[in-house]
């Protein structure tokens, strides 16, 4: 396990930035460092793992794949993470950027992330706070512009992929994505009202794109519809996304100077569907009331619950809940 | 690859089922078998594979988890079926039984399940037509009786489980339920006004059941928060699910004759989740209106899409659809 430098996005802040990087031992018996930076995000560097213990699963001849990760603390972040990481975990020579949309290192990301035996960079990568409140919120850009920063200033080949964490991904994808030479496309499935988001090709070549949110956009296509090869992207030392909901991607790619005619379709000529857009349906956790006090196990999977982010307990408000025996129920 | 017979479920038939019984080749080249059967249910047996062909995941010593997953037909199933399937190809000794809700096999399904390596049954089990216009609908409870017939006509020990396509299972669950001796529980994530469901300890047994929906049910549980030891199952032959919506846990834990004191609390004492109970956003899929012959691989893409049962395509009616172009759209 090492601990990599970020290197601040706002060169401006260059030389108070590297002044300011303090690594500190904080998991001192796992060898996990933390380091905060100045840039224009408040970007921090949770922790880096560069060790891969899934045996048999380290090729010395296959690129890396560099997975990014937004993702934000909501009641079913956890269940989307494990869900994920054991999807990634089939997947050779494969480093997971896993990017949270909070001020702090999560605690529970920070438990989490080991045990699915993948290399992996945590950042907390909290949204600037004037982006909260524009009607369209473009969620998930801080997230991405901080693994972007953090490629450029530390890795210098393989191929880069957006990939949320409640898309599904056919193990398939990864074996298509992987020998990317500059920017490959593929279609998104369960996405807008076509159901699907994809170029489309004649003879082989990129001619148009099949998407129901066109937007006048270039490159109208899913945050989950290409890849990028990173000597390409180190091409192009100004290409970023902005915070612009529903223009991420077109912005992007043309950031890169993209042209119809680079592009590298995949899954089999854009005519098989390998990642979908599918949605977790979301709800408020819930206070829960509790005013008796506990003697069981209950205690501690209410305190689970409650680290885990799914819920929390209060002696004053809240649900009123209820324990059940023999189909009887008392008031907690 | 063998075929196995599935018992009828009404013993009434049962002659007049066995006469009827017809195995026929129908994927000769990959030794894939069809066979309906005469029941109360309409049930088929599209395909039983025993093949393992997972590297290194085959443990003698280990008893076999039979993963019963009732699915049916919707936009988003062949993406939720994908998910699961690649989390089930991590567990050793695992037989999945997949019980569609639809009258014949889906052929998307058959071309699907070989491909995760695991052994497999597929069962078409509709849910009869009387339960499909009462207030609540019993989902599920078709599927769960085939699987519970198939097992008890081929199957003589090993673990059962029920999980949704929709559920997230984190690896350690599998370690967790494999030695089950009678009824394993443990609590469910993500469900209900708590958010949780689990049996509540005292020095190690149950004393109750916390969940936001007792209903004076004896065992307030979900589908998800237990697992039964074969052996244990066929010592109840008349053990069975309710077409009752909300009481099928209850009713078929009680018709196993279960006690407080049998049951066997796992995940660290009822204190950890490692089953969620996520949902995926459901929507109807769109038919796309497509007045212009396709000449390129659109053409293959809409029939994936087809095919897959996440849209359809139609020269008369439905969404209208267009093709974009640098920045352009024209109307398909």
């Amino acid at each position: 396990m090492r601990c990599i430098m970020l290197q601040p996005m706002n060169m401006f802040f260059g030389g108070l930035a590297t002044m300011m990087l303090v690594c500190y031992l904080t998991w001192s018996t796992q060898g996990r460092e933390i380091k905060r930076f100045i840039s224009q995000q408040k970007d921090v560097l949770c922790v880096v793992s560069l060790n891969d213990t899934r045996p048999g699963l380290q090729k010395d001849d296959l690129p890396v794949i560099y997975f990014i990760t937004p993702t934000y603390p909501r009641r079913e972040q956890v269940a989307e993470l494990i869900r994920l990481g054991q999807t990634l975990m089939h997947v050779p020579n494969l480093h997971w950027i896993l990017a949270d949309d909070s001020a702090t290192c999560n605690p529970m990301v920070i438990d989490l992330l080991p045990r699915f035996g993948l290399p992996y960079t945590h950042l907390a990568s909290p949204m600037p706070e004037i982006y909260r409140h524009v009607s369209i919120v473009p969620r998930g850009v801080a997230n991405r512009r901080a693994a972007l920063a953090w490629i450029r200033a530390n890795i210098k080949s393989g191929v880069i992929y957006f990939g949320d964490d409640d898309n599904t991904f056919d193990l398939k994808l990864f074996k298509e994505i992987r020998d990317t030479r500059k920017v490959s496309m593929f279609p998104v499935g369960l996405i807008g009202e076509y159901s699907i988001s994809s170029p489309i090709l004649k003879e082989g070549k990129v001619v148009g794109f099949f998407d129901s949110w066109p937007a006048k956009r270039m490159f109208p296509v899913d945050m989950a519809g290409f890849a990028v090869n990173i000597e390409f992207l180190l091409q192009h030392p100004n290409a970023t996304m902005p915070y612009k909901a529903g223009y991420e991607e077109d912005r992007f790619l043309r950031s890169l100077g993209l042209t119809l005619d680079q592009i590298e379709p995949k899954a089999n000529g854009c005519t098989e569907v390998l990642v979908w857009h599918t949605q977790t349906t979301k709800r408020t956790p819930p206070v829960l009331r509790i005013d008796s006090v506990l003697d069981n196990s209950l205690k501690d999977l209410l305190q689970t619950m409650t680290y885990l982010g799914i819920g929390s307990m209060s002696d004053s408000h809240g649900v009123k809940t209820y324990a059940t025996k023999n189909g009887k129920s008392h008031l907690l």
